[in-house]
């Protein structure tokens, strides 16, 4: 109840999955845990009643008919508890309205008061055992980008590298990709979130790879763009002004910097190069049991790094109609600087 | 504004990327769809610059560097409406309190008004042009499935069996699987949600299929369970039993029956072999852009099948310790009864 108190609740109803699953280690998609006064309880389904009692120990499991949070509702409202927080970020209006529907009419309606991202704000900083499930998530990623070159050829579809890297990851032992594999190439790699589609690669152009997949519940990502055919000048320009605004970010990051003086740190060097208004988005963000977490490495950020955390670097140059490039690493946050965890993929020009 | 003006409001904002996508084209994870007055305007994130303009058409895109949803609350509040609703199922509160701060000093907190599913309902019905989307979907389904089977065999792993599913689900065209692939071998098809893991399938034993595939936007679900080796009388009569509980609920598809009539019809038949007590979810749900859609096919569900609707018929039995069954097909609401979409995968008895 540590995290309850430090948000000045006597009580935490927690529902995101990926923040029951850190509390709990149950991996269903539907779980309510209530923690009141040192007791908690998990609420879940009947689709998970056997997956529940064999994933977690040491705490109530309980599966009825009803919605889990409604059970965790009215457990939380009989523990006696006077204020439960919630967190507002995961919790939608009507849901809310729901859960206040589920108490008994003597409470007030205040008895649920909203948190912020209370649980995720923990999973920021990985425990030791979080980074050994980190680690192997990433490197099985490199493995990926090692293989997957092969196919990485002139008339092959988009797809096609998507099917062969995402045929590798699942051999490899993952349980999904962590987002939905980006193969851009051509003209299309201009564009930031280009999912893979039945285009053709290029004889000549960039093909930017973003990936990642999950493996025991960690995910991976990292971005590396190669060049088929001969490059013209304008590409190995550009190319390696994002390999160097990477590198600036990668070299800042240590434990008390801001997140927003990372970023300055790659976008200074995309600036100098006056490319950075083609840096449409930020340079990175936290990732772990979900593929987006805190903190988030964006201008302004006044979020400071902390040994343990892991963070994507990933600046991107993108100019429409033309190419664009995107330079990805996982990074933890040591004790004394940044070790990246994507390291064994190559950063260095490849021109296949 | 038609959708507005239904529910009682002369402003509505959409983020929920499926709705955005249903009612602009736009396919990025970030954009805020602003109605007001017979005007229209989308706000999305730098990323999305390019994507958005080729996607777009006949609507006003505006790309900035704020949030979108603060860019389209701003936008709204200045096109002088009253009341604006917004997707209470799909805004979380602490979402709610940004657009409430990025309106004017003057403008009443009560400007955003909650409504419920708006855009979500008229996705219920699929028109002729989506039809065409989720057939193609269901087909690519099916054809995965016959070409699956030669994969399961015993010592494969479950994992191995969906790596070779989703291979051919990419090269088949698919963007993505609409879901994380359920291959439940064993003792592990009592698992109503049991991932594809590095279990090895049994020489004796059922196994579960459930997957589906994201094409051009549109997902499928289908679910078939196979025996290896020779199965037990009783493993064949607890198929047989859900065999008919399946049939039933299909049959029972037609235009104005209730939701929990089509929930009965599967429930009732494994009431009378005393196995509704393992049947622990519900029989169906709508599909489409998003995996889960209404309607809800679950006990005492009111809501009535419309034409055009497209619903999975799942029912399942789990017998913890033991074994499970689930049989599930894509149905298509016609004038006259249901269409089984997913039909070209048979669901007799396949022992292998």
């Amino acid at each position: 109840m540590r995290i309850a108190a430090t948000a000045g609740m006597d009580a935490l109803l927690v529902t995101h999955p990926p923040d029951v699953r850190y509390l709990t280690g149950f991996t269903g998609s539907n779980g309510a845990l209530a923690l009141s006064g040192g007791r908690a309880c998990l609420f879940t389904d009947g689709r998970y009643k056997t997956q529940a009692k064999a994933e977690v120990t040491g705490l109530r499991v309980v599966v009825e008919q009803k919605p889990a949070t409604t059970l965790a509702a009215e457990w939380l409202a009989a523990s006696g508890a006077k204020r439960c927080g919630f967190d507002a970020t995961q919790t939608t209006v009507a849901g809310l309205e729901r859960l206040r529907k589920a108490l008994p009419a003597k409470l007030h309606r205040a008895f649920f008061a909203p948190v912020e991202g209370l649980v995720a704000r923990l999973r920021e900083v990985k425990d030791a055992d979080e980074l050994v499930l980190v680690r192997r998530a990433a490197d099985l990623g490199c493995s990926l980008f090692e293989g997957v070159l092969e196919h990485v050829v002139a008339g092959a579809t988009e797809a096609e590298v998507a099917a062969a890297l995402e045929f590798k990851a699942r051999m490899g032992g993952a349980e999904a990709m962590s987002f939905e594999t980006i193969i851009a190439s051509g003209e299309r790699s201009a564009l930031p979130h280009g999912r893979a589609t039945t285009a053709k690669l290029p004889r000549r152009g960039f093909c930017t790879m973003d990936f990642g997949v999950l493996l025991d519940g960690y995910c991976s990502d990292m971005t590396r763009t190669v060049h088929l055919g001969k490059a013209s000048q304008r590409e190995w320009d550009v190319y390696h002004s994002v390999l160097e605004a990477q590198q600036a970010a990668v070299a800042a990051v240590v434990p008390g910097i801001s997140c927003g003086e990372v970023d300055e740190a790659a976008r200074s060097v995309l600036r100098r190069a006056k490319l950075d208004k083609f840096f449409s988005h930020s340079t990175g963000h936290g990732v772990g049991l979900e593929i987006h977490e805190g903190p988030r490495l964006a201008a302004k950020q006044e979020q400071v790094l902390e040994t343990g955390m892991v963070v994507t670097i990933e600046p991107g140059v993108y100019l429409p109609g033309e190419f664009g490039i995107r330079i990805e690493d996982m990074v933890l946050v040591t004790q004394t600087g940044g070790e990246v965890l994507t390291a064994a993929s190559p950063k260095a020009w490849i021109e296949l």
